[in-house]
């Protein structure tokens, strides 16, 4: 194994077709044996689904000429557990996932279908890690991103990550980036709007659309490196107890009356 | 507002006809106004997934006599959402999910849509509880659990919860639970196995199954109180930062070459 090249698994959410996981592909074959298992349309917002009512597809593909590419219908979460089981029959040996188009720092780690895929990988016990990019615009370019991609995937190949994590990195809008931050997740939500439209049969229906509302001055924070030009990257845990809870729901009695 | 009766709002993964919602509605009719936004079709397994790329439904429907229903073509989360901003144009008091129809304790928290609605509910800074029946049967009967409902929601309407926290409720199979226990989230996964088959085209298809996986000897845990009779009751947060692994990140060095 030592001197044989690392697996490289990579996915994304926003589709098998989009630039930010060409450009994740690109830099990952200098490092390792790349496979991509990706959605074969957009799963943004997809959070950590998985299909389970209804039959998945996986089919090799050649999107670009010598790379290792297979699309999936079903979610991020479900690429990577059909690439650990279908496609390489063996977890990788790393698990990246992106580059997104948009942010994925603070509350959006729990939206993002980029994000659970790293997650999902994490759960696999592969040290993963999930890249995006704050810039929305069509043409945004990743290119910026490429250094710190490479550096970054470099180091967790040689030192691993603690187990049980993963890391949420995502790179600023303005690409002069000012180096990288390690950071926690921001206290943030959307306040959310709906577009309230009848369709041409008289029927109502809405599209979900919000706005990012930050309540953390922090500047520990992933949403204030970002504000300040650097990289974030936050570690990530899939163990959702608040265990500073556990000590108040102690103390209260709840009386359970059974008869 | 002292005096009124506190706004709860009722949700779930298993969709708006399913049996584990009209127990919840139920016992939460003893304790407040009730008003039920949940999806139309069951959503099993959706996770924190939001609609963002499609449009919305949200209809006013009378499943029951005598309760204030909306369903909606969204997912568990969009419920939510939807419920806020477009039912109630408040938070609620209390946003209740379930119960569901089969477990959501130790890792099964992250692709829940029940506990995502919760989850989501709590992020908006509503007391927030997720209620789960471990019973698979066609059969289950919710009604053991509705004493415990009744006593943890009247627990959390007195005493609150700690702000970024909510709750995930369990009951174990067999129904003469022995109390309740405040335990952590189990480290556990599931092993999947893919069912393959081919159809009538000829083509390839999957069915995604697995079995649960438990890693964890801890008798603190979900997992162990459920096993042994009791009600598990986890507090859950939203703030995935991984803190322990922060010093770990700041030891590395990331060595970024940008050209």
């Amino acid at each position: 194994m030592k001197n044989e090249k690392p697996v490289i698994l990579v996915t994304n959410d926003d589709g098998i077709t989009a630039p930010g996981i060409r450009s994740l592909m690109h830099v990952m074959k200098e490092l390792g044996h790349v496979v991509v298992v990706a959605p074969d349309s957009p799963q943004s917002g997809m959070g950590h689904a998985v299909t389970i009512a209804k039959p998945l597809r996986l089919d090799k593909v050649e999107v670009y000429k010598g790379f290792e590419m297979y699309q999936s219908s079903g979610t991020p979460v479900d690429c990577v557990k059909l690439a650990v089981n279908k496609v390489l029959h063996r977890k990788p040996d790393l698990c990246v996932s992106g580059i997104n188009h948009g942010a994925n720092s603070s509350i959006n780690v729990i939206y993002s279908g980029t994000m659970s895929a790293a997650v999902e990988g994490a759960i696999e016990g592969i040290p993963s890690i999930g890249f995006s990019l704050c810039d929305y615009s069509q043409n945004a370019d990743f290119s910026p991103c490429e250094p710190y991609v490479r550096s970054i995937v470099k180091a967790v190949l040689k030192n691993g990550l603690p187990k049980g994590s993963l890391l949420n990195v995502n790179f600023p809008k303005a690409p002069d980036f000012k180096g990288l931050k390690v950071c926690r997740q921001a206290v943030a939500k959307y306040e959310e709007e709906f577009d309230e439209r009848i369709d041409p049969h008289g029927r109502k229906y809405y599209w979900m659309t919000g706005k990012f509302a930050l309540y953390d001055k922090g500047e520990d924070t992933d949403e204030w490196a970002l504000d300040n030009g650097y990289v974030s990257v936050v570690p990530v845990q899939f163990d959702m107890t608040a265990y500073n809870s556990i000590p108040f729901l102690n103390n209260i009695d709840f009386n359970v009356q059974t008869k």
